[in-house]
């Protein structure tokens, strides 16, 4: 039997159990991962965050993301967010600009002045091969859906999306349209489906179909994607305001082979201590 | 800004965020209790349950519970079941046959020295006005649902039910039946659908398509009104052991007029401390 203490975060409505793998010696088996996870039996999330100190002579903390159901993920957003938040709230360093070691390589988030934290997304791709997507990799082309013709546009973050424009996003078709679009045969291995409504040339609305999961609160790279083929279409400046249901996200992009920062907040709700 | 301790619970699955007003001083509006009931924004739990003093002499305490969208409803036995525990774990009586003070009178619900707790959950009532359903009253009668007739009993505990023998409640039809009993024209105030496999004389499994709700891990009345059913049909001997997905409760009932009693485990799963 161990005693764990955990604080319960979420960024833009994507929560998280977050443990301090510092101060407490931590090991959790994947039925302890699903455990913590079980929002019935449990204490509930997405996905749990274990901070560690790093072996890695150049990062500050290693952390480690494990979905629901125990396996471990890459890479996300909105767990960035929270783990800076979560070091900093817990005065484990000082430091405003955190170099983190992750299952993907090193990564640097920055708390700002507000409280919100900035993340380095990466540089998107639109080679549709890599998507990958089969299309010409233009800036936006037609996708036959349910007998009609959409306009999307195929962007990578490291995973696919098809975003198209919508003139009203709280009445966008994205359950109808959602499934349909994220297996497409044109997207060989599916496809986040986003649905924008440019409200103007630095606000949108959206919200994102996710592949595998249905419509989530809120989709980092999704918010990415969007701002991305927003500014290749020639209908918004960076930095742009993204609303999603789960809260705001705000995404700068400087032009192709740059990488997207996504800012955003990381929220504490509860501390909590529990046996395991 | 009020700094709240609390404790997550649950009852075979129903969950619970259960707060000490005793030692605490507590008034939380419907917008606040929203939000801890909230599974991505907040704590996350089925129902709020507060502990306070009575100002009844017959009574230990008052305990008021609240659904997620921040109403107050009446009675709730996996709730009286999380109660007892609560008070008991933190030692704010030595009692195990506690008195307590709820919206719809007093109840006294006991733990057991095997942790688990026995809940009085009232006599059942098959008169068909009563309940409401527009039949005959029998132990059991014929229902038409999609072109097939069931064999259902009607049963009131307080709420109404009607119950079908199954062969195999893994394998029932209870995403499609359910809603069509639900809302059955003999059953104008509509009614929940319990599935029970009869395993022997005194085990069952159980699944309860709920009213309003869909199918839940479990549900007390249900499981009270399954054995209750099956007693008068002659299949099984009070008491019964009935596994649902939530996990086991064990139901007595000694014939008609006599109450039903319902003992069920009650589990902390952690503690918590929010600011609201």
């Amino acid at each position: 039997m161990m005693q764990l203490k955990f604080t319960k975060m979420h960024g833009a409505g994507n929560d998280f159990v977050v443990i301090d793998g510092v101060r407490q010696k931590v090991a959790l088996s994947p039925e302890q991962l699903r455990f913590l996870a079980d929002r019935h039996f449990g204490v509930g999330c997405d996905q749990i965050l274990l901070v560690e100190k790093s072996q890695h002579a150049d990062a500050d903390f290693r952390y480690r993301i494990f979905n629901a159901d125990g396996g471990e993920v890459e890479q996300c957003g909105n767990g960035a967010r929270c783990f800076v938040r979560f070091v900093h709230d817990h005065k484990l360093t000082p430091k405003r600009e955190i170099v983190v070691e992750t299952k993907s390589g090193l990564i640097k988030p920055r708390l700002e002045d507000d409280g919100r934290v900035t993340v380095n997304m990466g540089a998107p791709m639109f080679a549709p091969e890599y998507i990958p997507f089969v299309g010409q990799g233009a800036v936006s082309e037609p996708l036959e859906v349910a007998g009609e013709t959409l306009e999307i546009s195929a962007v990578s973050m490291g995973n696919p999306h098809a975003v198209q424009i919508v003139a009203d996003v709280e009445h966008a078709p994205v359950e109808k349209l959602g499934p349909l679009i994220e297996h497409h045969p044109r997207f060989p291995n599916r496809v986040n489906a986003g649905f924008m409504q440019v409200k103007d040339r630095s606000h949108i609305r959206l919200r994102v179909y996710e592949r595998g999961a249905g419509e989530t609160l809120s989709c980092g790279t999704g918010a990415c994607a969007a701002v991305v083929a927003g500014i290749r279409r020639g209908l918004l400046d960076s930095p742009v305001n993204v609303v999603t249901r789960g809260g705001q996200l705000t995404i700068a992009w400087n032009g192709e082979g740059e990488p997207v920062l996504m800012t955003g907040p990381a929220i504490s709700v509860f501390e909590g201590e529990i046996s395991l």
